[in-house]
């Protein structure tokens, strides 16, 4: 961390970046590390990123940098590798700040702290060694970064130095219950297509098991944000141990799994051809619907022995 | 809270009360301080509120009073009056602790405040108070308090306080997101609801207006747990600024009505002959879905100039 306080110290005219489909944690975490060095007697400004949506545009626009700005130093935030970054960016870049692990060494000096539950935590660290003080403004910014990435303090990767940090921005006066309110509201599309889905839930294993689909007609314009975590519908229904969800694309369709143990989401999803976590994995299937519940109640039956029985 | 101190201190064989239609914040502060008294030596016991659901008994059935208990004291915890006392309990009531404001004077000693977001902060201060360990037992028990009366976080009562409190709770090692799993799971019937109110909302004003309905045939065997804040669904739609939700009831329709500044939500609805708070308000209109959806739309006309134009 020395190292990166040196360079922000030391430099100045900085251009903050954020990654590609930039969310609510690349987002604030870039607004308030920009306002932190703004208190702190330094130019900065964000990078105008083309994929930034109408949701975040509020709380980003106030900090794009002018027509013709010449930026000296470029930190990415909240950018995990080169190709993550922002669609468009070609330059240089000097700085990273980040929570996730590893490095593919895409960025001079990097900081990453993967035990943060959002990039906002490192961003507030850096700017408390820095001496920033923490404003009504950056505390928004940060409350953004923070309940974004931890679904407002759902996440299993929320820990008690998230809620610290929760309580120093709420002491600011910031408007949380109004920030959550925008943050989080679903789009038409979402709701169109959280309503398809659960309209045709099916249950089996006395409720244990739960299998929803989503046709491409179903689907309609839903973009893949307003399809995100869509998963976790059938997941958060009581009892369902086993859920899954069948999304159609135009060559197959997509199987998304997600368990309470004793059940394996990787080993269903694995018999299927795909993979991914315990908890939750994936794969992908051709055929018809019918074809595709056959082939996932089959995979379920030979992986989850007691519960289809 | 002296009194309270001193009273906790000088009795034994306690008996907790928790309040009708018991949710997260009653069941939880009353299986924490239970938790809390036995860790300081006290015998205490949780009254079988005959309306706990399956929700919750995982978390209280460990605390209930044997059969034959004889109890020496009473604790109403999260009663806000007499008339919320749990359904069938008659007897006397020693002790008060609570986080809603007011008093009808039905305990003989009372210790609430106002500035708690959940009874479960008001109940921590307490085991603090009387020297209580904060176990990862008390500490499950506080999260389900708090958790379920804040939204998990995402309410406006939420503060730095409740922050401070969650932080301290997670560092015992509790599985927050186990708990919040199992406490905002849907049920089937909620599911259903939300489909159906999802699948209907109607738009007005550019999205600024919405209005959905549930009709008694919708809503089927849904319980008013099922039920609870449905109206939030519509609330939480991407730029509605007057959310609307009929519910039909066996001699009319229900409105609530929920709003952002500048509209208000009880000049709406009391112009529909109803009334509430600026944000969110109710009014009960008899006759076809068609004349309550006219009658709506006149008085949001009424109400709120420039919207409909």
């Amino acid at each position: 961390m020395n190292s990166v306080i040196d360079f922000i110290r030391r430099n100045d005219r900085y251009l903050l970046l954020t990654h590609r489909r930039p969310d609510g944690d690349t987002l604030g975490s870039a607004a308030a590390l920009c306002a932190g060095l703004h208190a702190l007697g330094k130019t900065a400004y964000l990078w105008r990123n083309p994929e930034i949506t109408g949701r975040y545009l509020p709380y980003t626009e106030p900090y794009f940098a002018p027509e013709g700005y010449v930026y000296d130093k470029t930190v990415a935030v909240d950018i995990a590798s080169a190709p993550l970054l922002g669609a468009g960016w070609n330059g240089p870049v000097d700085l990273r700040i980040d929570h996730h692990p590893g490095s593919d060494g895409f960025a001079k000096i990097e900081h990453t702290d993967p035990s943060a539950a959002a990039c906002g935590e490192v961003v507030k660290d850096l700017l408390d060694l820095l001496g920033a003080p923490l404003t009504k403004e950056i505390a928004a910014a940060l409350y953004i970064a923070v309940t974004t990435d931890t679904g407002c303090f759902h996440y299993s990767n929320t820990t008690a130095r998230t809620h610290r940090l929760a309580a120093a921005l709420l002491e600011t006066g910031i408007d949380a219950p109004g920030l959550n309110a925008e943050i989080f509201a679903k789009t038409h599309l979402r709701l169109a297509v959280e309503a398809a889905i659960s309209a045709n839930v099916g249950y089996r294993a006395g409720g244990r098991l739960a299998v929803a689909s989503l046709s491409l007609s179903e689907k309609g314009e839903a973009t893949e944000d307003d399809l995100e975590n869509i998963a976790g519908l059938v997941q958060g229904i009581e009892g369902v141990q086993v859920a899954v969800t069948l999304r159609e694309e135009t060559d197959g369709w997509r199987v998304s799994c997600r368990t309470k143990k004793p059940y394996e989401a990787n080993r269903i999803c694995g018999a299927l051809g795909g993979g991914g976590h315990a908890r939750a994995a994936g794969a992908e299937i051709k055929g018809t619907l019918e074809d595709v519940r056959k082939r996932v109640f089959a995979a379920i039956g030979e992986c989850c022995p007691g519960l289809l029985c």
